[in-house]
């Protein structure tokens, strides 16, 4: 039964037809999805006692500090779920993580967290608590793209925390647009230092690399004589910087040494940020975008690992990275009044295996919607107000951190309500623990396509261009082998196309904007593949 | 190439042809497998040093309690690696872990235990330190199997423990042989009550059950309907209990309420024996064959878990009767002269999803030589010996329970030296802690197949029929998904075929016993498949 011609709205589209929606209505601050609503109905009144709960506690502790709290948040790049020591990793992948162990027993370990399938889409979800899809990035914005990047309509986290009061700066990473208009100060932050996307030391491999040289552990042979369409410009060439209001300036040309060494400086200057507005009368935000283990680099100094690969020594690097960063909040008297969350955008990337990353799920990679491309570590951590060691169960999207951090600054009710927000507020989850969480489900998108939906324990995969789907059951088959269920024609073992239904009924009240990633990339100069010097051999005249 | 007609032979053959062999020989207490030479040449003179802090330990808790220290082993049915709360399961399974956890927490954790690749060569390789292979109990015996099982030749661990003066007692599954001669009661435990096999209900399925009975939550259906092979005789259709010298007698029928409840039986007759001895003259050596996983049963108290499937349920169950040993252990003030080890006996079976146990392995299983298959949970808790909170990545091989447990009782050089042991005093690991292990490899047979060996982090493993191999690097790749090299012909990636040639060279000088497990089974009362009366439905004549 082929309803459209979109492979996933053939489905979506059939489901669609066969149910009138409504979803509620009228005064609100925020525009949630539909299932939010759900869950509101049976635990609205318990979520607002609970936030009675939250406010005093946030209250007794803005008396006590002068000012809101602090607020650090560290994405790093395609860790798998089974990464860390404490997630069943560490020393047995050859990279102890004593750093993140440390602050996941000393805070909050996510055992069910899921971020978006890759890099651009989980960062537009993180600073705008919404599904990319939404926002019309639907997917990874490729080096030299144009026109797309993070709509000047999207109100961001910094732009909501500005509002709330707070110094805000970014550091690291960006990968949310190509161009000054996408940059991190034109969207909210005081001031920032960042590449575009990954620092890429192959741009210099058409013009001056042999093929001998290494990034990480990782020889860069493969680029140098790789296809023409890896060579070209990745983004303006170097790191910028801006301060609000500043056109961004390249601080310097990247260059084999930087991308191995860019890691370390992301952190010295995310120290510096910290240190500079630890006393100030003003809390602060800082989003730092991390390297950890995308696919090469790593700094000389964290070579010698057990394993002896470019995964190990990015692992290895971002641990004491992470530790330098949590020991200078300690430093300047701050832990208390300052919340810190890790977590990773994707699962890894197997292209370049044993480099990019690993995760005992076998079904899933960076940019798949099985588990092991979406279901990734996170921590949270805040002494004195996030208890130690605990491991909740409750799901958590990476969208989350936007709306969380929007009502622990005080600035809930500032979300836009003329557009559908899928974070929710986890902080009565952070403050009081296990099963406080306010999502029971997640929607799963590649890109345009919306591939799976879990609610509670059981997750939907939809088959793209069949009328078609099948459930599995995450507790009794967390890597999804055993089918545990069906949706064919009428027969829905889960019900769980209400849930589809539902969210693309809301869709047609709230459209997408219009998809910006993917498209026609302008004219850029283009770099001949580097001529490949072979010794001349003897030839046999015959 | 083909060297044999066995297929993993054809390999092993050829290898063997290849290379002359030399091991150590000379007086010596008792035969190790050849590798283990290889590894005292480098680190003799460390081990004979921790050698001496060990006894010394041992000496000094032997003059505080008057007695050498008690030994308790739990082995149990079928646990994957990740389904403890401490391997990244327990709650995320619907199954919490409070007591395996706590135990985990209060001494070592192993982060490569290897058992064999089933239940009776699991048994059999922790009773007598032994492969299996070389006992001629290659695999599972299977029901109603005769004249298989532990011969009279092989050295039990409770024999060795006797000789070392210690009260010995056996509870639970015992399954290394089927007939008096092969009970627990002959081959050195004074006094056991066990089942032969796992106690089966569905002996009765043939006569008195209707398909919609229960075991476990798994309806028994299948197995009513199912092929007559499945249906025959178990083994003697009852639990059995017997004294040293005594002829076993059956104690009750099993029935489908004592399938349910026999774990708990196990454990409560395991406790009594504990207290019984707890304030004995003479140490003890208790050896608990638990269930856990085993693909059905499970106490109707605990088939409430969130999961709501058998797997849940047992190991719910098997949890809190831990727990209930362990309290029994301390509540009579023994604790820190009681070693107890807890261990699975393989990898989950499938068959019977989502009962049946699970790993995040995504190859192996029960059966095979994967990790899924072979690397399970284990836990060693000795308070005050033992170091709280341990996770060594040290090797450990089920058959090193039985030489550790006879350094500890001070009758090592009891350990016959006519036969290979492959079991390797680990005593330093456990009180010394990690990198003191004495291994760093592997044999992994499926019966009489060799088919992969691990040396530190590299499996090889062998392609049956083929003059070849693959290596694996389990810490880049520990679900063995990336060849990282191979075998063929004279190209040897790791040069893993010496272990092999040598260890097969050993095999000739001290050759196998005869094959018994797998043989044609005596005749037996035939159960016919029962009538299944379907509605007779109305024919069309036409």
């Amino acid at each position: 039964m082929h309803i459209e011609n979109h492979p996933t709205m053939s489905i979506i589209g059939a489901l669609f037809l066969m149910t009138a929606i409504v979803w509620p209505s009228g005064a609100m601050a925020q525009q949630h999805d539909a299932e939010y609503y759900e869950l509101e109905k049976w635990f609205g009144e318990q979520w607002e006692a609970d936030d009675k709960v939250v406010r005093a506690r946030l209250a007794e502790l803005q008396k006590r500090f002068g000012k809101k709290p602090n607020i650090i948040s560290i994405l790093v790049d395609d860790v798998g779920y089974t990464e860390l020591g404490s997630y069943g990793g560490g020393k047995l992948r050859g990279a102890p993580t004593p750093n993140l162990d440390k602050m996941a027993a000393q805070g909050m370990r996510f055992l069910q967290y899921y971020s978006e399938v890759a890099c651009t889409p989980s960062r537009i979800a993180m600073i705008t608590g919404r599904h990319p899809i939404r926002t019309g990035v639907i997917g990874v914005i490729f080096p030299g793209t144009v026109n797309s990047g993070v709509p000047a309509e999207e109100v961001t986290t910094a732009e909501l925390l500005s509002q709330a009061g707070y110094s805000t700066g970014m550091f690291g990473k960006w990968h949310v647009g190509f161009g000054d208009e996408y940059a991190p100060t034109a969207h909210g932050f005081d001031e920032a230092v960042w590449s575009e996307g990954n620092p890429a030391p192959w741009i210099q491999a058409d013009m001056d690399m042999d093929g001998s040289q290494m990034v990480g552990h990782v020889n860069m042979r493969a680029l140098v004589t790789g296809p023409p369409n890896l060579r070209g410009y990745y983004d303006n060439g170097g790191v910028l910087k801006a301060k609000k209001g500043q056109k961004p300036e390249i601080l310097y040309k990247y260059s084999l040494e930087k991308y191995n060494t860019y890691e370390e400086e992301v952190f010295d200057q995310s120290i510096d940020f910290i240190e500079r507005n630890a006393k100030a009368d003003k809390p602060f935000y800082l989003y730092v975008g991390g390297k950890a283990n995308h696919f090469f680099g790593a700094h000389p100094d964290f070579m010698d690992t057990p394993a002896q690969t470019n995964t190990a020594a990015q692992m290895t690097e971002t641990d004491y990275n992470l530790g330098r960063l949590l020991k200078a909040v300690k430093d300047a008297g701050i832990a208390e009044n300052t919340l810190v969350v890790w977590s990773s955008d994707n699962g890894p990337m197997y292209h370049f295996h044993p480099a990019g990353g690993y995760s005992m799920f076998d079904k899933g990679e960076k940019g798949l919607t099985f588990e092991g491309g979406v279901r990734v570590p996170a921590i949270a951590w805040w002494p004195g107000m996030i208890e130690e060691g605990q491991e909740p169960l409750d799901i958590f999207h990476v969208s989350d951190w936007h709306t969380t951090f929007a009502s622990i600054a005080g600035v809930y009710d500032k979300i836009p309500d003329d557009v559908v927000t899928d974070g929710v507020d986890q902080s009565a989850l952070l403050l009081m623990g296990e099963d406080k969480g306010r999502r029971d489900y997640v929607f799963m998108y590649k890109n345009d396509e919306l591939k799976a939906v879990r609610k509670d324990w059981i997750k939907f995969r939809l088959v793209p261009e069949e009328f078609h789907g099948w459930y599995y059951n995450l507790m009794h088959d967390p890597a999804e082998r055993y089918p545990d269920g069906l949706y064919y024609g009428g027969y829905d073992s889960y019900g769980l196309t209400r849930l589809v239904q539902e969210h693309m009924a809301l869709v047609k009240k709230f459209p997408h904007r219009p998809n910006t990633a993917y498209q026609r990339q302008p004219e850029r100069p283009y770099n001949p593949a580097p001529t490949l010097k072979y010794e001349t051999r003897k030839q046999v005249d015959w």
